[in-house]
């Protein structure tokens, strides 16, 4: 398969997990946003990822992938994931070095096409750092004078959020915890989105999520990391039963670690490239 | 969404319906056929259908979508479905009339195409006709030669199937069951993929499906059938628990309706190009 393929594989692998608490997997929709949705949501998105593929630059292929994601009625399935995912595909090399040159070698214009991905979907952000209120994406197309003024590539953009964005620390970071998760996926037996759904576990009880603390605030994700750290702790005595518990809880109350998601498709990606297939 | 996008989304929407009796679904992996060697080949099949799209003839494309496919370690996930799907994404005018002028254009090269196909995956089949011996597709390659002499086109190679195989019965028929299974999508309610599973129960308790036919025996597709029907029932009385029964029974016994599995997968595209979206 062609990275471009092995991307939109990763993202329905990545929904096919289960159980994958909070998220929507093969076992669990929220009223309004349904497994559907996110198959749509790949399939969709594949145009711009074959863009990104062939040389197109990444915020003008990340704009192009979003709209692509949105055709459905969902709204935001994979805005995060395809974050990740468009530098992992256009890397000569897929390594932390690799990407972070994709990453570093971002434009102006690339940080334009960024904020133009947002008139597409509804997605959870807080307000911008001090001082840097023109930034604010939810200003989608108004904010780009600022960022011509500021002279600001949608690498510096994303160093802008590391404090707040789990995606966007990736990006500062040479994606440290894709890779992590890519190799914890190889280290794994079984199916493959199964595997994705342990390391989704894992990683929930070792990091606060992001989005979780964005839309719920900081102490909402301590204790959704606490619940991970049990319900991990409970499965390798042999009990998958509170894992499952856990899952349906974060359903009702309407929490959705989806950062932590979105670093598992990035981390599939990478597994799939490096040889694993279903 | 282009046509081959919304033939990948079909594919997609198919295989996540549950309770789908007998096959693979959201719900249901078997042994060595699980739910995310239908995501792989989902995903690999969107060259061949890209390629048809853009004008590739039915054969090659068709070719070309099922090595797409067969790139994952399940075998034959969707072989049926996308000899159905080619066709109609190629069609000027999605209507049986459409369907049937592509179908009927094909050639002897075409035909190549398809008896090419089976060099990538090992589908079931059975024994051609008095007289046709070289002709049996089991033969790959080595049956083209037999294909050229008797100058016959893909669509003649359906004709002569018609009577055994479900999806080679389309192919003679204008696609009716596929357009009834599309008009039956457009007037249940709720989500897509959910629709699409219960067509696949109303088809299954109508007809015998020719996979079962092929693989188990008439007998065996004849107590399919009457199952189905009860389980049918039963459903329409408020007792979804037997289809719940019946596809686990399914599953222990190894069977599979993968003909019906294919229609309704028709059935998606045609319904999604007409406008239904997740």
């Amino acid at each position: 398969m062609t990275p471009a393929e092995h991307a939109q594989l990763a993202l329905l692998l990545e929904v096919a997990g289960t159980p994958k608490p909070g998220n929507v997997d093969r076992d669990r929709d929220f009223p309004d946003l349904r497994f559907e949705h996110f198959l749509a949501g790949a399939i969709g998105s594949g145009a711009g990822l074959r863009a990104a593929e062939k040389g197109t630059p990444v915020g003008e292929a990340f704009e192009e992938a979003v709209e692509g994601m949105s055709q459905q009625e969902g709204g935001n399935t994979q805005f995060g994931a395809l974050l990740l995912l468009i530098p992992l595909v256009k890397a000569d090399e897929l390594s932390p070095d690799g990407v972070a040159e994709v990453a570093e070698a971002t434009t102006v214009e690339d940080a334009e096409g960024f904020y133009r991905a947002f008139e597409y979907v509804d997605v959870a952000v807080t307000d911008p750092p001090e001082g840097m209120d023109e930034l604010d994406v939810r200003r989608g197309s108004d904010a780009i004078s600022a960022l011509r003024e500021g002279d600001l590539t949608l690498y510096d953009v994303m160093e802008l959020s590391e404090d707040v964005d789990g995606v966007a620390r990736e990006w500062a970071n040479g994606f440290e915890r894709t890779f992590e998760a890519s190799d914890r996926i190889a280290e794994l037996d079984g199916g493959i989105s199964a595997r994705a759904a342990q390391v989704y576990l894992e990683f929930l009880a070792r990091e606060p999520d992001t989005f979780v603390a964005k839309r719920h605030g900081n102490k909402v994700a301590e204790s959704v990391l606490v619940r991970a750290q049990e319900a991990l702790q409970e499965a390798r005595e042999g009990n998958p039963e509170l894992v499952t518990a856990f899952a349906d809880s974060l359903v009702e109350e309407g929490i959705n670690p989806g950062t932590t998601a979105d670093i598992v498709a990035g981390g599939l990606f990478i597994a799939l490239e490096r040889g694993i297939s279903p």
